[in-house]
């Protein structure tokens, strides 16, 4: 077998806004350190995968700004017309990994997920790449560190494979976003896991599994597929995208397909959603700010602060985030930070604004 | 008589930082409409004292920047080559005046004052400039609206001129910046006003004052009127400065001599001393929110808003000022803003972030 890794490049980043904007996601960004979250992506799994065998999904628009940050050939490039979730990027994926090895393994990794532990993280997708071999769909599962309810979660069963730190299990069941009670419960019970969004498999388990569980994109995706290579590729694709579900992976597959198991990841992971999920990594000072660039500040506490230029400078103020960026400013409070789509409908509704976005 | 404007273009303005700099301070800027303070104040008293007989007096280093916000000869400007408050200002102005016309009357204007009412306040001038021919140093008191901490007041007695609305008193005393229960009584007694920090009075009669009061700096001064007009002229102007105190009008002349009258102004006036008092004067939304520049928010209330291009966006916030200025950005509550000071020391302290003050 021979494994390949598929780089899911998409996603708006609107959270991170304006720091993030709708031509230059946060996965193109350097959020820590001076590594983009796709170059630090690429990076991590190329010890298992190099580059050449790393394809990455992309809004197409982006795909210039993409070969600035990793030096592959256009061809490892998968440019989508629009986006429409995790499912349909996966099954162009799969299906273009096939037609070039009909045995690749495909190693599914958004590119916005922050791992540290490398050596960690390769073991774990080493064992889910045997387990691919027997054609499961598996899904990594991340230790719960705290009742968090903005993860779905597995609920994970008996072993069936790995050793004893590093383990892969029958799975009972994947379950939505909970509650706190019931994330407090799941943490106290100690068998159920983060969900990911990251999975191995075999390119043709996966396209089988949405032959039987996504028929009509199936149907479709495999005439786009006699259109690759011609002069109608491109029109093929963006009618295949057209008429796309927008469904996730998760959604269209893994909560209904019986071939699943979970691999228990002994690696640190962090999904980076928010602003304050940033923070957790950034070092913090004595009076709770975390602050990146200038910043100049009194009586401050419990805030974020990110300037890209210039200075931020701050009196008597708490749990805020503050974020220069370029020729916009967001002031949030930390419990207000769900409300930045709507803002950012606001701004789409204004003509001149919406360049800001 | 020939009356002329002695207008006050000095003070760094540090309370609107970012907005105001060092190097272009608030004075020079459009804070109202689209006009910069000095213009506006300019054209208030042009009427009565055309541009000719107004006399600018403003650091040194700021003359080329005064010079493209009013079209006036050189002659007109004096650059002063430090700041050292108002007195020894209001001295150097005297001194040039009295020789040009010895009978010379000087209005004498801070640049940062908001009036609106122009034809009360020429009104309020012309009977001041009357006193002034009898000696008097005349001060501008203004009837307080509220019991505000931050001025001086001056208690007044009986009525020495002026006709029924518009009347000049005797003064009983000048009062510093009262507590809060002695700012409420002020108010309450009604025999109270505001000091404005705007006087008329003879050239001649001022720099007795100073020989009076300020005997020291006064002698300067006359060492210095020899070299006017010589190539030493700006040496010994650095060398008045450098030894003269740091003191103001009201402290070093006023609330020492005898000959003093206060004229009851019928018209409005601010100076504008903070973000808090400009926002008085600019138009307020449902929520309290005063913005200007391009502004998104949802959730905010009773914000002051200033973004000088670009972007601000907020969410969930409230009685926050944040100004948006060039390369700074200031977010402060609304209840910090004295901290304004301390933090440009701390700016001022690292060589790097210097320029930004």
């Amino acid at each position: 077998m021979s494994i390949h890794a598929v780089i899911l490049c998409g996603g708006r980043g609107e959270r991170f806004w304006p720091k993030s904007r709708r031509n230059w996601p946060k996965q193109f960004i350097p959020l820590y350190g001076s590594r983009t979250l796709i170059q630090e992506t690429s990076r991590r799994i190329a010890p298992l995968c190099p580059v050449k065998r790393q394809l990455f999904v992309t809004p197409v628009e982006l795909v210039p700004l993409l070969r600035r940050q990793v030096k592959v050939p256009r061809r490892n490039i998968l440019g989508e017309p629009c986006g429409r979730n995790t499912a349909p990027a996966i099954g162009l994926a799969a299906l273009t990994l096939v037609r070039r090895d009909p045995e690749a393994v495909m190693v599914v990794l958004p590119a916005d997920h922050l791992i540290t532990k490398r050596p960690e993280f390769l073991k774990a997708v080493r064992l889910a790449a045997q387990l691919a071999q027997e054609n499961l769909l598996v899904t990594f599962g991340i230790v719960p560190s705290r009742p968090d309810t903005n993860y779905g979660y597995v609920h994970y069963g008996a072993r069936i494979a790995g050793s004893r730190r590093l383990t892969a299990h029958s799975v009972v069941g994947f379950r939505e976003k909970p509650d706190s009670a019931t994330a407090q419960r799941y943490l106290a019970e100690g068998t159920y896991l983060w969900n990911s969004g990251m999975f191995v498999w075999r390119a043709a388990t996966i396209l089988k599994a949405l032959h039987q569980f996504l028929p009509e994109f199936y149907l479709a995706l495999m005439r786009f597929g006699k259109a690759i290579g011609t002069e109608k590729e491109q029109r093929a694709l963006a009618q295949l995208y057209r008429r796309a579900p927008v469904i996730s992976i998760d959604y269209a597959v893994m909560e209904k397909a019986e071939n699943i198991a979970v691999v228990r990841a002994t690696f640190d992971w962090d999904d980076v959603g928010s602003w304050l999920a940033l923070a957790r990594h950034r070092p913090m000072d004595a009076a709770g700010n975390v602050t990146t660039g200038c910043w100049f500040g009194r009586e401050t506490r419990n805030c974020i602060i990110d300037a890209d230029s210039g200075i931020v400078a701050t009196l008597g103020v708490s749990d805020l985030v503050i974020v220069r960026a370029g020729d916009a400013v967001l002031v949030a409070h930390k419990t207000a930070l769900d409300g930045i789509k709507r803002l950012l409908e606001d701004i789409a509704s204004h003509k001149a604004a919406r360049r800001l976005l």
